[in-house]
């Protein structure tokens, strides 16, 4: 096992109604004047913003807001929220909303007190010494963001996605109401399933050997989500199965999952570029890309693709020939992105064929990038490959 | 599944060599004269000790120490480590031990600024509001009290067990050096394996239904250890093996396998009515009480007790007999337990069956306790026969 930290200090407040608890917890927190940043309408409409409002007014909390992140959070917004913040002396920033807000929050969050462009630590020119502190009320199941101290922001000029990460911007408290989440539609709900998955199959996939204890951590979660997900596409109203899949996300990145081991992330890094230029879901990008990255890097180790065959999708082992065992649980786990309504290649996705090398070349790799199979630029064509023609 | 709150601040800082980054740690987290409080004169003579001081030195962190803290660690301890700290201006605690230093640390660091008797949070006459910063070296995987907010101490008067919690009693950090298990005797590593597992069966036995990410992540320690405690008591030196354990110890006990259900502690309550009155090892005491509590309650949810049996122990699953596979799965874990050089009756402890009434009694139940099975004083008499005469 590898030597590792693990630090997860933000406070989860868990559970039915909990967000009309958000002005005591900005208050334990220490907050006196607050950002109420959010997304589109939907925390309007549902009413949540005016029970998170009413929550901080009735604990005495003073709050500015700004709303409209849209998905793929823009460097725009963050600029903007930046301004608002230092003119109106903001000292806490609460994110209401998805992983989409709570990253442009971060953003915010970082931003306020540097002197520099924020973008700075976005494209690796420094690091976050300082940060306001970030609460979260959490309305979809997937990024991880609330329990994470990662940030991904897209740069409108050239749709540039890029992340950045710092325990500074791990958030202080987070409040997940799994009630939130049951008015999500169903693509909705299966993109988010899909990044959860992808969050620990990016850790999964490792080079480090006898790690048990994170491998059983990663399939707990793993077959949680088989069992639990196809619950809430059939019923969205099932509370516990929304409850399960929130918990799970939050577990599926806060590393606990991946400590004491080499992590991959070369999915991630692959879809961000999909959903940098067709600003499709994440989830569904992913959902395209990761099983062909599994069968593009089977060989590389097919008893650890076995395993996850025979561990996560109940495949029976194939003791004489490994690899079809491997290739089944591939397979298996493209028909579960299917069933749920996700696209499994190009065409379902949006994407073009003729775009792969470009999308590919988007990555700036320098020889090679990630941790399980190290990719160049003509293994990300190949892959892309697999993933246009993908079918079930 | 039922409202919760999940809060680890715990930074755990695991592997080799680590202890020499004691200083620097103390000093992120604002130590100026610390206590170094540890047990029996191993820590001296591995060293440990030694290079722990240095790290201090190296960082210019004053100190003071306070050894001789006993297995069941004794209020007579705690009070000499509150004068002593008070005497000294100590405003921070650094546990250089196993679960019994950490349990005792946390008692002084309440103590020291709280005007009664420290005793009053161990009998449930206080709460703890206020209390130094702990950090801790663990020297044993058991315990979970690295990562908890939990303390149990036993007063010498009459040998009382008692616990108190408080998040004010997290550690700040806790340094997880698997190498400093590698010289542990194979009783003492048993013991703790027991410890961890019975952490995690108090809490996957519930009454709380479709709380399927607790349940798997429950059984993913269990398999970790079914797996990894084998291959330490056939070597000791097996790194890996010894990493796996330590880091599930603290997964065990921080809660991220416990929230969102109800949890029992019935077996922690019946053991630390035997561990305080032959000062046996805990991890000894639950090896005999736990299998018998599981055999006196397996018929309030059979299907559960077969879970355990099917997932944890890979039990094949009697559908016509869901029982015979319960009692099955119950049976093998008591098999581990003595294959891992384990007591599982009470000759094999050195407990006395003329004591059951009196331990029985001791408890001072008042009606009944517990969360899966609430027990009457009389069942506990029983759960005690069955395991004063188990065998395998």
């Amino acid at each position: 096992m590898e030597n590792f930290n693990f630090y997860s200090p933000t406070e989860f407040v868990f559970g039915k109604d909990r967000e009309n608890e958000t002005g005591y917890y900005l208050k334990k927190y220490g907050a006196k004047k607050v950002l109420i940043h959010y997304g589109s309408g939907s925390v309007i409409k549902s009413g949540l913003l005016d029970r998170v409002k009413k929550s901080l007014s009735d604990s005495g909390i003073e709050f500015t807001e700004l709303g409209g992140v849209k998905p793929n959070p823009r460097d725009t917004k963050v600029y903007e929220g930046i301004e608002l913040c230092r003119r109106e002396n903001v000292d806490f920033i609460l994110s209401v909303g998805g992983g989409s807000c709570i990253d442009s929050s971060k953003a915010i969050a970082a931003g306020v007190p540097y002197e520099g462009d924020f973008w700075d630590f976005y494209c690796g020119k420094a690091y976050v010494k300082k940060a306001l502190p970030v609460g979260t009320v959490l309305t979809i199941a997937a990024a991880g963001s609330e329990g994470s101290g990662g940030s991904v922001i897209t740069k409108e000029e050239g749709m540039l996605k890029r992340s950045t990460g710092s325990d500074l911007l791990r958030p202080k408290f987070s409040i997940l109401n799994p009630a939130l989440t049951c008015t999500l539609p169903p693509y909705q709900t299966a993109c988010g399933a899909a990044d959860i998955m992808a969050h620990v199959f990016e850790r999964y996939f490792t080079n480090t050997n006898n790690v048990e204890i994170t491998d059983r951590l990663c399939e707990a979660v793993l077959l949680t989500m088989i069992k639990e997900v196809p619950k809430v596409i059939e019923n969205p109203l099932d509370y516990d199965a929304r409850a399960n899949i929130m918990w799970a996300g939050t577990v599926a990145h806060n590393d606990i999952v991946g400590v004491g081991r080499s992590q991959d992330w070369n999915s991630h890094a692959i879809e961000h570029e999909l959903s940098g230029l067709y600003d499709c879901a994440h989830g569904a990008g992913l959902a395209v890309v990761m099983p062909a990255w599994m069968e593009y890097v089977c060989d590389h180790n097919v008893m650890r693709m076995a395993r996850m065959a025979v561990q996560v999708f109940g495949c029976q082992m194939d003791y004489e020939n490994p690899k079809e065992t491997a290739l089944k649980g591939i397979a298996q786990f493209r028909r579960f992105l299917h069933d749920i309504g996700l696209p499994v290649n190009f065409e379902e996705l949006g994407a073009k064929c003729d775009d792969i090398p470009t999308i590919a070349k988007n990555m700036g790799i320098e020889g090679t990038t990630g941790g399980y199979v190290k990719l160049t630029t003509q293994d990300v064509v190949n892959i892309l490959t697999i993933a246009a023609k993908a079918s079930v």
